[in-house]
């Protein structure tokens, strides 16, 4: 496997950088970004806060708009943002071209289902795949922590709860919380996972929550003026999941808030002060 | 003059917004963006800080890129950002669609030349217009600072030398200093003003920081990897004709930066607090 390295720019004293390589698991070329705090050093690794994208996102929307990189700079933590679906020739995507479904919106699953199982195994680059490649290519520990917006909210969760070995601490901003029960999720789910619903529940935030035993910290930050609030991400339903299963989640109503980076912005250094209490 | 209200996002407790109006020295309809921080409300006027950005932009690329808001919200500063040009149907553009003339490029004077004279008067729009609809329009006061970057440096630094009653505070990342003697500067003042060099003289921050008597404090930021350091900027000149003027211009050389917004990002709060302590 090689990284190419694609571009190189200072930041905050450090180094955002995007890279492509050949992804297994995804069966084509992928490109994600990372910043590298000016702590990091060959002798000097750091913890990474892994960044997952929401709907339409690449791995450049977060390093431009959310200005984390000056407060990873302070903590010494490296940030790494995925992309958000398998890219390139070959790949399916929704044929009327549909923002959620097929490119730029891999939900963070394994997809089961023809044309998408091909590519579509999100999930597994993201658990398994990526921080190999990340821990061996780059000047960090294996501290690790998860958060992610809205379709990526959905991804930090799930994937944060299911692999709490793996990520010391978990966040979100705006996460679809219940996708088996909201459209966005019940249209990806059915594509990629067909129409047994029982595949859909180990992708649901609600139901994970009270499937397993959770043991590290959360954090939630949702807008109440976010659009899609009462119809895609349903805090609530997460906030009644968390209090049946016994699980202290901190879930913060952000007033007058919309679903933007705007809003991203406002409280990501909450977020990485968050995480890097728990590294 | 009615402004028409485009976008609202909460950002940091204040509100970034989008409007749009029909502007009299532009003759077309024009966007500008404003963040107003929390401070600013009808009995509590705040001071603005207005920003010019550079060939390509509107007035997003600051707002979304270069995570002002959080500093402006702490300082109680307004930010404005007009568009680089003139924009809509029967604004002139380069028939081959170059990036360093017309749309997007207006350079920040008021063009003499056909077929641009009719809309290409950025210089009255900034200067002028744009001060006062911001001003009976929105909780501000009379206290005003000027920044940009690269084309939008040479903006502030020229409209801000040249007002000097009107600006408490100059400053710029990037700006290209001599304009009428470097490649961008002298394809677009032949288009704009054209051959007759004495027109340019005007608008070239070189020369103006000798011919005008300067008592505002000047701060720029420049990266020592910036790919149009040599060509286009020429940052020694301008250090050079303030000594010369015995200006003091406080020219900081960031080491292994470049000229994207992750270098502007980076800096961006040293400018705003030190546009805070002179307004």
């Amino acid at each position: 496997m090689t990284l190419e390295n694609i571009s190189a720019n200072k930041l905050f004293g450090g180094w955002h950088k995007q890279y492509s390589h050949q992804s297994e698991s995804l069966n084509c070329e992928m490109r994600f970004a990372i910043y590298l705090p000016p702590q990091a050093s060959d002798t000097h690794k750091v913890p990474v806060l892994y960044w997952l994208s929401g709907l339409t996102c690449t791995d450049e929307n977060f390093m431009q708009k959310a200005g984390a990189a000056r407060v990873a700079a302070e903590l010494g933590l490296a940030i790494v943002a995925p992309d958000t679906s398998p890219r390139g020739e070959g790949v399916a995507d929704d044929p009327e071209g549909a923002y959620d479904l097929g490119l730029g919106a891999g939900f963070y699953l394994n997809a089961t289902e023809a044309p998408w199982r091909d590519h579509y195994q999100m999930y597994d680059y993201v658990a398994r795949e990526l921080p190999k490649i990340i821990e061996q290519n780059f000047p960090v520990t294996d501290q690790r922590a998860i958060s992610g917006h809205s379709m990526g909210g959905h991804g930090a969760l799930t994937i944060g709860l299911k692999h709490q070995d793996m990520y010391q601490s978990i966040s979100a901003f705006s996460p679809i919380t219940n996708p088996t029960k909201t459209p966005w999720g019940k249209k990806a789910f059915t594509a990629y996972l067909g129409a047994n619903t029982d595949s859909w529940k180990p992708y649901d935030a609600c139901e994970l929550i009270q499937s397993v035993s959770v043991n590290r910290p959360i954090l939630v930050d949702q807008g109440t003026k976010d659009n899609f609030l009462e119809q895609e991400l349903t805090p609530d339903r997460l906030v009644q999941a968390a209090q049946k299963a016994g699980v202290p989640l901190d879930l913060r109503l952000q007033d007058g808030y919309d679903h933007s980076y705007y809003f991203i912005s406002s409280f990501i250094e909450d977020h990485l002060r968050f995480h890097k209490k728990h590294l």
